[in-house]
C-alpha cells in the first residue's frame, strides 16, 4: 500500500522560507477606509501578515505557510505621491491585458493613485537606448482593452542590464513596479529587487506570475491557462475532422508545453477523441514493443485514423539522440518535436508500405493571442489587485500565487527554483491514460 | 481591526459531522491493481478513508476535514455482478453529458463493470406509471455526446414516490445509483439511500452535485459554473451595444441565481461593462436617496445609457412587497424581478419625463443548455470518477465535493442543509463594487 | 404545365420607372483619376450611367433594368469643399458600423473629402431641440469599430419634422447625407431629398438600405441577414437541447421578420433539427385536422419533443382574430406571436392532459446586435462604396441595392413601395417543407 | 474612357457551347406531384429545359445562356428503381456534410429512393484492390452529420482508373452518382461520364464542385467559401495581435488560393487590419523601389508592426526564379511562399540591421475542416437538391452550378476548362487596395 503526497518533495517543502521582503515598516492607514471594502458590520476588512496558507495538503508535518494575499491595515506608501509602472515581457498570454486594466483601476479607484505607467516591449522600455517613452495609464485608457487578446504595452524577451533599467526607474521617480512575465522576467525583477535594495531605493518589485503552461511552483493555477485549453479543444476537433477524412489519416496536434504539460493533457481530457498525448513529464520510446511508432501503426490498423497531441518539449531526448545527424553549422536537424514526429511518422509508415496522411497542426499562435475567456478574465482582476495591495504595503520581490483557493504571496527565489509539473500519478495524467487507452511508458522506465 | 474568517459560521462547521455511510465493509481487492493506476515506483496508488481535507481555513480550531475522494484499496461491490444506473433530474446545466459519459467510462474501462443503465427524465423513470424503460450505456453510446449540451438521458424536475422508485431499483437489480441534480434531487436521493437501509438492501446512492449557480454549501466549484460564466459575457456585450445604441438606452440582462448571486456577480468582472449588478445577498432600496431607481436616472443623465445585470433571485422583498398588488387568485403580480425591473425602470423614468428605450433580455435557456467549456469538461470527468470510486467502495448517501483544490465525499445531509451564498465582505464582491462603481448598499442595511 | 417566374407581377416590373434623380449635371473629372482605380491595361474604369441591370429574369419581354452602381468618370461635388453626413436610424443590425467605416473611408481615400460628420442618435440628431451636436469622422475614428456590434452613432426609431431636419443640413453646410436604415428611414431620406429639391439645395441623400429581415424589395441581400442567420443558429441548437431534455419539451422560437419569414426559413435550413416554421408569408390554422397545434400534439406523441421557429409576423391573423379577448383599454391580449404560441400550446396540450415542458426563446436583441460576420463585412464596404460614388456623381434620392450579383441604384419610392417577401413556391419555402416536413398549409387555403 | 466588363474575354464566352448531355429522353412523370412543390395556384412547379442563365452580363452579344437548374415535369429514371451513390474527393471543406445530408434527404423524401450508397475514401473506393465497401444512407443517418465538419464517407486525392471505377458502379447497379469534388474530380467524373456514354451504360454522373477556394469558372459561389472567409477573419485577428505585441512584429497569415486569391482578399476586407495582401492574381517584386520587403520595412519604421496575409499561390514566380537554389535532388528549395516569404523577410530586415519578430501562421487545416456557417449551409441544401433534379431528369456529364442569383447547370468540360480568378481592375480587388494603402503593383507590370 502506497502513501500517496506525503514524500521527500513534502518534506523539502516544510524547510524552504516563505517569509516576504519589504521596503520598510507601513505606517500610513489605509485609505480603503474610503473606499468599500467593508464586512457585514461596516468595519473595513483588512488582511493579516501572519496569515499563513498551507504549503501541504496533510498535517502531521511542521506546517509552513505562504504569507496570505489581501489588503492590509497600513499601507507603506502615500498614494498621493506614488508613481506606478508597469511592464509585460515574453510571449503573449489571454488575460495580459486584463491584468494591466486591474492594476491599473485597483491603483486609480482603490487607492487613488493617478501616476501609473506603462512600459513598453518589456524590460527594453527600460534600456535607454531604445529611446522608448512609457505610455501614460488611467481608467479611460484601459477601459475596452479586456477585449483584446495581446498586450497593449507590448512585449518582448530576454531581461536588459540591471544597472541601466534602474538607472531609468529612478529618474522616472518611479515607486512601485509591477512585471508580468515569466519566469525569466520574474528572476530579472528579483534582481531589480535586490540591486535596489542595495542602493537603498525607495521602489518595491511585484510580479504577476505568467505562464501559459501553468507550470509555476506553488501556484496552482495562473492566467491564461484556462483560456488555452479551451481554446486548444476545437483545434483537435479540427485535427479529428482531418484525420477521419484520410485514409490512415493521423492529425498531430503540437500543442504549448516546454517542460511542463498541463495544456497537452488537459485539452486531451476536454476533447476525448484523443489517442495520443505525449508530455516532457513521460518519455515514450518511439520504436520497439511499447514504441509510439507501433502503438500508432496498430490504431490505424483498427481504425484508420488517429489523433496525436504532443506538447513541445515532450520526447526531447528522442530529439537529443540526433537520430537524424546535425547539419553543417552543428545544429541538430529537428529541434521542433511537432516536425520531427511528423517525418517520423511518414518515415515508419512508408518503409511498412501503410498509405496514409498526415495533417500537422501547430496552432501556439491562435491560442496564445485571443482574449482571456471563462472565468480567466475574475482570476486576472483577483491577481492584479492582490498584487497592488502587496506593493502598496511595502512588499517587494514577490509574486502573487495561487493554493487551495487562496491568494498568496509568494517570493521570487521559490516561486522560480523550479517549474511545476505533472504528476503521473495523480489525477490528471492518470485520466489521460484512461481516456487515450494509451501504454503507461512510466511503469516501463 | 476585525479578524475576518473566522467567525460563527466557522464555529459552527467545527461542530459538524463529516463522516460518509457506507453500505458494508468492503473486502474485496480493487481492480485498479490491472488498470494504469500506478505511482512512479510502479505502485498502485490508493487513498485512505482516514485522509481528511479541512473544512475550515484557520488553524487554531478543533479541525473537522471532508473524506478525501479517490479510489480505495478495497472495493465493496464485485465489478462482475454491479449493476450501475444513471439519472439526471431538474434544470439543463452544461457538463451534464460529460458526467454521464465520465461515469460510464469510468465503470467500464476503470472497473470492469459492463452493466450500466441510463434511467429516463430524471426520477420520472423510476415510476413505473410513465413506462420509461431505461436505455443501455456503453462507451460507444457515450463516445461523442460531450460535445452537445442538454442530457441525452432526458430529465424532470420534482422527485417521485420513494418507495416506488426503491421498488423500481430493487427490480432492475441495481447495486449503485449515481443521481446527478440539485438541492432536491440530492434530497431524494438521500431519501433512496434511507429507504434502501431500512429495507437492508445492497444499493448505494452516489449524489453528483448540479447547480449552475454554484451554491452547493462545502463544495467551490460545480460544473458548469465556469461555462455559463463565459456564456454570459457576450450577452452582457450585446446588452451594451443596445444601451448604447439608443439615447438613454438600459441594457437590463437577467442571468441565472435563485439563491446566490455568484454568475452574475462573475459576469458582470468578466465583461466589466456592467454599470449596476443586482444579487440575492445584497438587497437593494428601489428608491429614495440611495435607491437603484435614482442612481440609474443620474447614470443616464451622465452618460445616456447603462448596463444592469440582476440576478432572478436578487429584490425578491420587493416583489413580496407588492407594490403592484395581486391578481384574481391572489398571486403577486410581478414574480420575475427582469420584468418588475424593466417596467419600474419604464415607469419611474416617464414619470420623470426621461425618453428611454429599455432592452430586457433574459438568457437563461440559452446559457444553460451550451456544451461545457474551458475546463468544465475536465472537472465533470474528476467528480465523475470520484463518484464512481465512492460507489464501487460501498459509501453512500453522499456527494463528491471540491474544497481547497481537492475533491471530497460531503454526507447528502451536510451538502443540503444550507446553500452556499456571496460573502459580500470579500473578493468578489468587492471587486464588482470596484467594477461597477455602484452603492454599497449594504453599507447601509 | 405551369410557367414559372413570368407572371404578372414580372409584367408590372416591366411598366416601373427606374431611373435616378440627379441633383445636377457632373462636370469635374472625377479624382480616381489618382487613386489606384485601374484595369490591367492601366486605364482607370469607370461604369455608364446607361449600364443596366435586367430587374427581370426572363427574356421576351421589354427589359427594364437598374441603374449600374459604381464610380462615375465624371463627378459633381468637388472633394476639396464638400461637406457629407452619416446617419443611422431605427433597430440594430450587425455591420452598420461597417457600413460607417466603408463610407468615412471611401470618402477619405478615394475622393479626399475631409469635412465627415457623424449625426448622433438617428434623425433626432437633425432636430434642433435636442441639441445634439455631430461628430467629426475620420479614418482614425473608424479605425477598429467594425469588431464590434451596434452603431458608434446611436440610432433612434421615427422620423422628423422633415422641414427642421433639412434646416439643419442646411446650418451645417451638408452636401451629402447618407441615410442608414430601413423603410422608414428610406421614406423620411427621400422627403427630405424632395423637399431639398424644392428649396433648390445643393445637397443629395443617398440611402443604404437596413433590413436585417431581407425584405427590401429589388434587392436580393441586405447587410446583416447573413449574420443574423448565422446567429440564429446556437439558439436552435439550445432550443432543441431544452426540447430533448424534457418529457414533452417544445423549444419555441421567434426570430425577426415583420413582415417576411426569410430569417425564420432560412434558420430553418441552416440547422435542421426544426418541426415547424411559421412565418407571414404562409397563414395556419391554430387548430382543426390541419391545424399547427394537433400536429404538434402528434409530433410530440411520437418523439416526445419539438423545435418550433416562429417568425414575429405570423400568425397576425390569429391575434386579431381576438381569441383571447380584450384587455380594459380595448387592446388584444396577445399581440406578440411568440408568447401566444407558448400559451396555446399550453392550453391546448393541458386540456387534453399531455404533460409537457415549452422553453421560449426570444433571441432578437442578442442577434441584431452581434459584429457583422462571414461575408457581411464585405457586402457593407461594397455597399458604402457605392454610396459614395452615387452620391459624389450628384444622384439623390436613392438606395444602393443588389441584384443578380451585381450592384444597383434604385430609386427610393421604388424601393419602398412594397416588401420582397418568400416565395412559397420557390426554392426556399420548398427546401422548408422538406426540412421539417410539415403541413403544406397553403395548399389549403 | 474604358468599356468595362465587354472583351475579349466575353466574346469567347459567347461562342462557348452551354447545352448539357443526357443519357436518354424523360418519359416518367416526376413524383414531385406528390410531395408538395407547388406555387401558390396549387400548381406543382416545374423548369424548363430551355430555360437560360445569361453568361454574359451585357446585352448586345448574342446571348448564350446556361441550362436553368430545378425540378423537370419530366424524369428519366423510376425512383423505385434506382440506385444512387456519393462520392467526396480531395482536401476538406466547409459544408460536405451539409450536401451529403441535402442529397440524401432530397433523393429520399423529394423522389422516393431508398437505395442511396456512400463511396468511402473518394475516387479509392471504386477500386476494387482496396476492398473498401459503400455504406448505406439514409435520412437517419445523416440526421445531425451538418453539425460536424469533414466528410463522414472520408476522401482521397487523385483520380483512380476509369475502367475499373465504372466496372465498380456497373456491378453496384449504381444509376446515378453524385461526384462531390474540385477540378480534378470533375475530371474524372467527366471521363466516367465518357466511358459509361461508350458503354451504353445507363448511369449519369451528375458533379457538386467543392473548391474553398471559390475559383470555379462560370460559377460566383462554391461551397464553403464563406464559412473560410469567416474563419480566416480571427486568425488574422490574432496575427495582429502578435504583430502589435512585438517591436518591429510582423503577423504573416498564408491563406489557401492555389490559383485565385478570393479568400486571402476576402479576409482583408472582412478583417481590415491588414497592410498587405498578395495574391497569386497580382505579382509582386520583392525588392527593389516598388517591392514588397522595402515597402514592409518602411511600414515597420512608421509603426513598428505590420500584418500579411498571403495566399498560398502568390509569388510563383519568385519561388521559381530559384534565389535560393535547389536541393540535392534538384527540387527548389523552397516551394511554399508562406516560409519562403518568413524567410525573405528576416534576411532582408537583418541584413539592415532592423530587429524584428515574424510570427507565421498556417491556419489551412483549420479553415477547411470547420463545419458550414453563416448561410453556406443553405447553399450546400441548394446545391444538392439541384444535383438530385438534375440527375432524376437524365442529366449527365454536369456540375451545378450558381450564376447571377440562380443555380445553373454547366457541362463539365466548361466548368473545369479555366479556372475563375480575380479581375484587379474589379470591385474586390480595388477594394483592397484602399483598405491596404499597399502598392497597385499591377500599374507597373
Amino acid at each position: 500500500m502506497t502513501e500517496p503526497n506525503i514524500g521527500a518533495e513534502d518534506l523539502e517543502i516544510a524547510r524552504l522560507d516563505f517569509s516576504i521582503d519589504r521596503v520598510g515598516e507601513p505606517t500610513l492607514p489605509s485609505p480603503l477606509r474610503d473606499v468599500p471594502f467593508v464586512d457585514d458590520g461596516g468595519r473595513v476588512c483588512y488582511f493579516h501578515d501572519t496569515g499563513r496558507i498551507l504549503a501541504l495538503r496533510e498535517a502531521g508535518l511542521p506546517i509552513p505557510g505562504f504569507v496570505q494575499a489581501g489588503p492590509r491595515e497600513k499601507i507603506y506608501f502615500d498614494p498621493k505621491w506614488t508613481r506606478a509602472a508597469i511592464v509585460t515581457c515574453g510571449g503573449l498570454c489571454p488575460g495580459l491585458n486584463d491584468v494591466i486594466k486591474g492594476v491599473v483601476n485597483t491603483l486609480w479607484y482603490t487607492y487613488g493613485i493617478d501616476k501609473i505607467f506603462g512600459i513598453r516591449y518589456g524590460y527594453r522600455g527600460l534600456e535607454p537606448r531604445y529611446g522608448l517613452e512609457p505610455v501614460v495609464l488611467d481608467p479611460d485608457v484601459v477601459d475596452t482593452i479586456h477585449e483584446d487578446g495581446g498586450t497593449i504595452l507590448g512585449s518582448s524577451r530576454g531581461n536588459q542590464d540591471v544597472e541601466s533599467m534602474v538607472n531609468t526607474l529612478d529618474r522616472l521617480g518611479i515607486h512601485v513596479l509591477f512585471a508580468i512575465g515569466g519566469d525569466g522576467t520574474q528572476r530579472g525583477a528579483g534582481e531589480i529587487a535586490r540591486k535596489v535594495k542595495e542602493r537603498g531605493l525607495r521602489l518595491v518589485v511585484v510580479g504577476i506570475p505568467k505562464t501559459i503552461d501553468n507550470d509555476l511552483n506553488f501556484t496552482e493555477r495562473t492566467f491564461g491557462f484556462e483560456t488555452a485549453v479551451g481554446a486548444s479543444s476545437p483545434v483537435i476537433g479540427c485535427a479529428h475532422q482531418e484525420a477521419k477524412g484520410a485514409w490512415n489519416g493521423v492529425g498531430l496536434v503540437k500543442l504549448m508545453g516546454r517542460d511542463s504539460g498541463f495544456i497537452a493533457a488537459s485539452a486531451t481530457l476536454v476533447n476525448s477523441v484523443v489517442n495520443f498525448c505525449l508530455v516532457p513529464e513521460v518519455p515514450f520510446p518511439l520504436e520497439g514493443e511499447r514504441g509510439f511508432l507501433p502503438a500508432l501503426a496498430r490504431r490505424l490498423e483498427r481504425k484508420h485514423h488517429a489523433v496525436v497531441v504532443v506538447a513541445e518539449g515532450a520526447g526531447q531526448d528522442l530529439l537529443t539522440a540526433g537520430t537524424r545527424g546535425k547539419d553543417a553549422s552543428g545544429n541538430l536537424l529537428h529541434e521542433d518535436i511537432g516536425v520531427f514526429l511528423r517525418d517520423e511518422i511518414g518515415r515508419y509508415l512508408k518503409a511498412r508500405g501503410v498509405e496514409h496522411s498526415t495533417k500537422y497542426f501547430d496552432p501556439s499562435y491562435l491560442i496564445r493571442s485571443v482574449p482571456a475567456q471563462g472565468t480567466d478574465p475574475i482570476f486576472c482582476l483577483h491577481l492584479a489587485q492582490n498584487a497592488v495591495h502587496a506593493a502598496l504595503a511595502g512588499f517587494s520581490n514577490l509574486v502573487v500565487g495561487y493554493w487551495h483557493g487562496e491568494f498568496t504571496y509568494i517570493p521570487i527565489p521559490l516561486a522560480i527554483r523550479s517549474r511545476r509539473k505533472i504528476r503521473p500519478e495523480e489525477q490528471l495524467w492518470q485520466s489521460v491514460l484512461t481516456a487515450t487507452r494509451q501504454e503507461n511508458w512510466l511503469a516501463d522506465l
